[in-house]
């Protein structure tokens, strides 16, 4: 994707305009590149990754703070820690097209640079350094709205959260009781994958059930779906 | 200092008058307070720390970012790690009289948790967060410039921050030198201690001097020296 897509495909997804369009040039240059361009003026993103690191860290923190008035700080960090982990920055960079707009020198792009996450991990932070400097705190914020905020409802972050120590935590927080997890069926999908569905109970009554692709992940998703309830409360 | 004192000191000093005062009360309570005063309402610091957390990094990187337009990200890096450690915060804490303010436990008070350094650094993010939510990032910025930021220009964070290396590396960007450091006087004080004067030169050339408490100390005062002359130019 050229430059110049990229900026259209910012302006019509995500009503982005940059004033200073070499901020985001320079989120989107890899040091190689300006090596081997050493006419071209502008810097690398490695500044800009310094600053959007930080502002990845407030953006997230606020956001959790204001979404969750209920949760103490353990849970605000471990849910922080989910989200704030390159890891996931690499899967959101593809998802808004950063891999496809990066400059990369030629050994880079050879050596599959372009698909790499620590590379793509990078590029989405100093792209939010590049958004933070030119439009700023709220611009951002809009921006994760739309990406990383709007993963947490689809579960996107559930597989890095141990949902299962966590509600053990919140209903012991009076006293001992007997939480037990039963798989109550399995079921065989057209695809050959099975299905898993089980319950969480506390001292002998059912509090929640979920499903899932493993015993595993179904007792997880009831012990989420169990934290939800408690929480509504 | 009661609550009101400092909500007056706020003012006087910083000319900070916090909207919601809850808020500020909120960021200077300690948990056990809270156990032993069951009819009070609100919540300990806990929250507002981890909220504040996230806010010193930011506004630190950004400060750094503006203030060093020529550094590169690894010194950005090193001198945000020097700046945002807990250990830093305890001392802020105290200049601007958190500790005498907050309010613990009488367990906390007898055991001395109001000088305790892991307590300070708490209270420091908590009332970060607090100030950034009350007042906006713009608030939190000016508090840090009277604070934290001032400290740069007064060397408190310089004993974290490896000046001889980062004076070599600059030094050796276009090949090897020779760097020296010679001790070039040593003097004792009146109070019996010692004060030591170094210089560090490349190539045979005297750069620059310094002088410190121990000859460490000194080698170190010049290789600051020298890096200040060699960004000036």
């Amino acid at each position: 994707m050229s430059q110049d897509s990229f900026k259209q495909y910012l302006r019509t997804e995500f009503n982005i305009v940059f004033h200073d369009e070499d901020l985001l040039l320079e989120a989107l240059t890899q040091r190689n590149y300006l090596n081997e361009h050493p006419n071209e003026p502008g810097r690398d993103y490695q500044r800009l990754e310094f600053l959007g690191d930080s502002v990845m860290q407030v953006s997230v923190a606020e956001y959790l703070f204001k979404r969750y008035p209920d949760w103490h700080e353990g849970q605000l960090t471990e849910m922080r820690i989910a989200m704030v982990q390159t890891r996931s920055f690499a899967h959101f960079s593809r998802l808004v097209h950063l891999n496809e707009a990066v400059r990369l020198g030629k050994g880079e792009e050879m050596s599959g640079a372009r698909e790499r996450d620590s590379l793509l991990e990078d590029i989405w932070e100093a792209f939010i350094g590049a958004l933070y400097l030119d439009q700023g705190a709220d611009a951002v914020q809009e921006f994760l709205e739309r990406t990383l905020f709007a993963a947490i409802d689809t579960g996107f972050f559930d597989h890095f959260i141990d949902f299962k120590s966590r509600l053990q935590e919140k209903l012991q927080v009076n006293g001992a009781v007997v939480i037990d997890y039963q798989t109550e069926r399995e079921q065989a999908m057209a695809d050959k994958t099975q299905v898993f569905e089980a319950s969480v109970s506390v001292d002998g009554h059912e509090l929640a059930r979920g499903t899932g692709k493993s015993i595993k992940d179904a007792e997880k998703a009831a012990a989420r779906a169990a934290l939800k309830l408690l929480e509504e409360k």
